[in-house]
């Protein structure tokens, strides 16, 4: 039967990865890197360079396919069906790889940034492949260490205060409004820096880009005045590497509600 | 300077480790373990085995202490308060711990179940410590693989839907209701099994005891098919081992909204 590891390998930090993802990186044949063209070629690297830290040179093999392009033009209501058709475009060519790069006893793998378990497809997608009945395998989960908590060990600072809940959202969902009985909100995936729009309340923001790399840039403090800081962060970095991967806490002060 | 390492060491599984805190074990000298009492000396034995797989014998030092009591019995509003005598009691023992076992260069660490960022306290004590100005020391964090993350690795499932939100809260704050405006939610430190009380709505749960170690139990399913099995396994598992750790996904499905 074959066998897949989907291995969660931390933020950015090679040393974030587990002794299981090691050990799961050590029995894998063929890995599966997913190229989402230049502008992430860093990622690729990487990835490779994980993966040459860990494994003897000539051990394994590395198969590289290009990542479906995603209709990002589609918006608002229309996010979720475009994001479908991508996953499904996605589904074909896992499907593929599965199929033609591993033989019957071979196990391949899928190195996810942070947790797979956080705003990452490849286990829908893999659910997804299963269910199309073309190619059968087993597969399992390595959890990593996720930009959130990446994030957070950096400022030394909780997710939550005592006792009370916090919330995993995106920016596109901020846009919408700061979410209700919650104080505690984690954002990923925010291309717009929808934090501006709370520049004006009572808060605290707790951001990092590329955490966990040497190009790491962490910023913290009242949203007020951290806020310009954090714009201005951004887009020097952006314009340098010309991508950019940050997370943030809001952190609203309880005591004003 | 005194130094000091909050390392998160995984939810119960050894190979949860990260090389990183495999790196911090290995540059401390003293570590402080905080004993809650009988109940839970196999977590105390799990943390030592530990530093068995990863420290030569004679190459560090162990101080045990005891957890001061936690008034448990002031319920409701009154939670809050006494959370914080009871960290004002932990902050005086991390103080004398700090200032009377760890020399002038020596470096200290306490090992935190999961992430030191998700419902632990070890952070804020020792900001606690350091705002009382009686013993100077610096401290790092190193993330760890949450219960959380494990949890949905062994069910091989994501914590959030595909752009969808997601809340870590406490079993006291599902009492109050279900999180407004989400419908993926993580619950954590219930002890009164209040995932029963949703047992007539169309949820799926996703439930774990003692994740990553040999006593592993998973259970899932629909909400109301699912929730007596869990109650029997909980029951059983708690009358077994003497007590339980436990965590569980309510996936709500939004079509019904």
């Amino acid at each position: 039967m074959r066998r897949i590891h989907v291995i969660g390998i931390g933020a950015g930090d090679p040393d974030q990865l587990t002794l299981q993802a090691v050990r799961a990186l050590r029995s894998t044949d063929v890995f599966f890197i997913l190229d989402k063209g230049e502008v992430k070629s860093d990622l690729t690297q990487l990835r490779r360079d994980i993966l040459d830290a860990h494994l003897p040179e000539g051990t394994y093999r590395l198969v590289q396919a290009r990542d479906p392009e995603r209709d990002r033009a589609a918006g608002g209501g229309a996010y979720s069906p475009a994001v479908g058709d991508w996953r499904s475009a996605r589904a074909g060519i896992y499907e593929r790889l599965i199929a033609e790069e591993l033989g019957e006893d071979d196990s391949g793998a899928f190195l996810v940034w942070g947790d797979p378990a956080l705003y990452d497809s490849t286990i829908g997608i893999l659910e997804e492949v299963l269910g199309r009945g073309e190619v059968a395998f087993e597969y399992d989960v390595v959890p990593g260490i996720s930009s959130v908590s990446a994030l957070v060990a950096r400022h030394r600072t909780g997710l939550n205060r005592v006792a009370r809940p916090v919330q995993i959202t995106t920016g596109r969902r901020l846009a919408e409004g700061f979410p209700q009985d919650v104080d505690d909100v984690v954002v990923m995936l925010d291309a717009h820096q929808t934090f501006r729009q709370y520049a004006d309340q009572d808060m605290d923001i707790y951001w990092g880009a590329y955490i966990g790399t040497p190009d790491e840039i962490l910023a913290s403090g009242p949203i007020a005045e951290a806020a310009p800081r954090i714009e201005r962060l951004r887009a020097e970095a952006r314009e340098r590497k010309g991508w950019i991967m940050d997370t943030y806490l809001l952190r609203r002060n309880p005591d004003v509600r």
